[in-house]
């Protein structure tokens, strides 16, 4: 019975909130943490993406928190702020563009375009070279693709990820359009504290990241002081990051990433140190790393 | 002779380059910097913004380089890193959303809404409180005006700046309809170095920011030792952000702005003492501050 019940625990069906359609590019994340079975909750925006966490509509969240070229999600950090959850996991999703189109459709017979404009204002390259091609904005990356599906239009191609092509039964044209490969988002998998982290697809790495955030106030030093708490400990940082704390001039909210898992011994002394040093500390998470 | 040359130099003709269309925020940035006079020069991507500066097409350049929402915009601090200008100047720009249409037509006459996907996402109040109006995905907040402006359409609105607005002569019908009014861009003003700095049109803030980035290598510490540079000479931060080194995995670049000027020597023996610390380090500019 107990044994039973484990299992079923371990095994987890509700679904897991993200912002977007299906076959955006968080759900690419969703399946990179949880594999392809995972069950998804699509919301329009990333505060309902917290709420339907929130309120047990999902077992776990994937919110994208950066982009390599386009910096962090603050809004998603405020929300990490607002709401009490624990960083189960962190991925990275590479951003590729594929020209989709229905099948039976060839490139040639392709006049116009249809994606998100962030999308395809990063195909530039592409449609300088394609002249011929219409770009047409539409809502979504992967709803364009949905849209030109269900409207069987056979002159018309969307650009999404390779997953919405999957999803809505249409057919990659050109793979990797995008004009920058660099172009990578971090995404963490969030969970309720007290419950169960999702069970991971893929081993978790041995090495360990924790996120904390933490608020000083406007003395000169102030974050060199904080950061003795690591450097003292031979503690390393992955990230830092400093915002304005609102209608407070000159005082900080910082972000930090160290390499660490909370429950070390040293990582928690750090800890109890910057406690004493900062107005306000809290640990937002410590999850298995990957690669920085 | 000398006093004309002198005068027709501060006069500046040369158009300012930004990334958008005419009435995008940018432009809003280009006229708090230089007055509503200021020329100016839409360029399609901001790559083409900077080597409109180098190719003396410009005789400066605006660029977003972060978003209190959205965070810092890195390929522009890449295309810092890269062409070799220096920051006359910074500015804040609200970014305040208003439903647009042309003259005669009222607000019960707008069945559908064109804009930018992401200004319609950051109005979402606006368009749950009123069902009856469409959401109409276009490529360009600014172009969505000129658009309906061009075909005359009469139930058709858009959302875009005030200054849009202005420029295609269309009304305001909906001011600031934006969901979050915390939504803040900071624009840097660019010219050549070794050129005069483009003549601002507010008089300057007495105290200044300087911004540096430098590189550390991956030794637990390097960030600390890196700010004693500024902590033991009692130099205040306003803001600092790592990135990965690509393709040099634990190694970063920091960027720091620094309350000062440049050409303090507080601030010149600091600097120096980071080229000791750091691998890298460059000035990226010093300039008038506007507040935190």
């Amino acid at each position: 019975m107990r044994g039973n019940n484990k299992k079923s625990s371990t095994k987890n069906t509700a679904p897991v909130a993200f912002q977007g359609d299906p076959g955006a590019f968080s759900q690419q994340a969703i399946r990179q943490f949880l594999g392809d079975a995972a069950q998804i909750l699509p919301c329009q925006r990333f505060e309902q993406v917290f709420r339907a966490l929130e309120a047990d509509q999902a077992s776990a969240a994937a919110i994208p928190i950066e982009n390599t070229l386009h910096g962090s999600v603050h809004e998603n950090f405020d929300h990490l702020l607002n709401f009490d959850f624990a960083i189960a996991a962190e991925t990275n999703v590479r951003i590729v563009h594929n020209l989709i189109a229905i099948p039976g459709t060839t490139f040639g017979k392709v006049k116009r375009v249809y994606s998100h404009p962030v999308a395809l204002n990063q195909c530039l390259d592409f449609f300088a070279a394609n002249p011929q091609v219409e770009r047409e904005p539409f809502y979504d990356t992967a709803g364009s693709v949905k849209m030109i599906v269900e409207q069987g239009l056979k002159d018309a191609g969307a650009i999404a990820s390779a997953l919405a092509a999957e999803i809505y039964g249409a057919r990659i044209l050109k793979r990797s359009i995008e004009d920058d490969r660099r172009n990578y988002t971090r995404f963490f998998l969030l969970h309720k504290r007290g419950t169960p982290a999702p069970p991971l697809a893929s081993p978790p790495s041995r090495e360990h990241k924790t996120t904390i955030v933490f608020t000083t106030r406007n003395i000169p030093g102030a974050l060199f002081r904080a950061l003795s708490a690591f450097a003292l400990r031979d503690l390393n940082l992955a990230k830092i990051e400093s915002r304005p704390l609102r209608g407070k001039p000159w005082e900080y909210l910082f972000y930090l990433d160290l390499i660490g898992d909370v429950s070390e011994v040293r990582l928690q002394k750090a800890i109890g140190h910057l406690e004493e040093l900062a107005d306000f500390m809290r640990v937002l998470g410590s999850y298995p790393a990957v690669g920085g």
